[in-house]
């Protein structure tokens, strides 16, 4: 499966957020990651990210395409690095 | 064919962005949006954008699905209220 990940979160918990998300998928933007997972690898994330958010103030999407290929992605602008403010 | 859309533009130019992706697609999760088009409103949604961003500083994505229903979408956390300080 490929899973797209989307969050707005308290400032307090972005960087968490965003670590979590790393361990399990690749960055995209700010506030986007993406990847294949396997469904424990999604289960796990999913537990993960549950822990440490605010349920009642903090938002997380994902997106479950069921897939063998990459979504098609188009780019407009320039891709940008990833934050290296984080580790 | 359904359309998520995110982005990360400069400030000055989030509030365009916004507005033409909101002529197109749902307002999911602040820089997220997400609809069906046709290819051709798909095509008018690119021009508009292309001809506000700043091509060297901005990023927009655009992740194309070829499906007749809506992607399965995973929701941890509260679903936000959309910005109201737009319009």
């Amino acid at each position: 499966m490929y899973v797209i990940m989307v969050y707005d979160v308290n400032v307090k918990r972005v960087r968490k957020v965003l670590k979590i998300g790393r361990k399990y998928l690749n960055w995209t933007l700010r506030s986007v990651l993406e990847g294949f997972l396997t469904k424990e690898d999604y289960e796990a994330l999913k537990n993960e990210i549950r822990s440490i958010i605010d349920s009642e103030n903090d938002t997380v999407y994902f997106y479950i395409i069921e897939t063998s290929s990459r979504p098609y992605r188009i780019l407009l602008g320039n891709a940008p690095a990833e934050f290296n403010f984080i580790e």
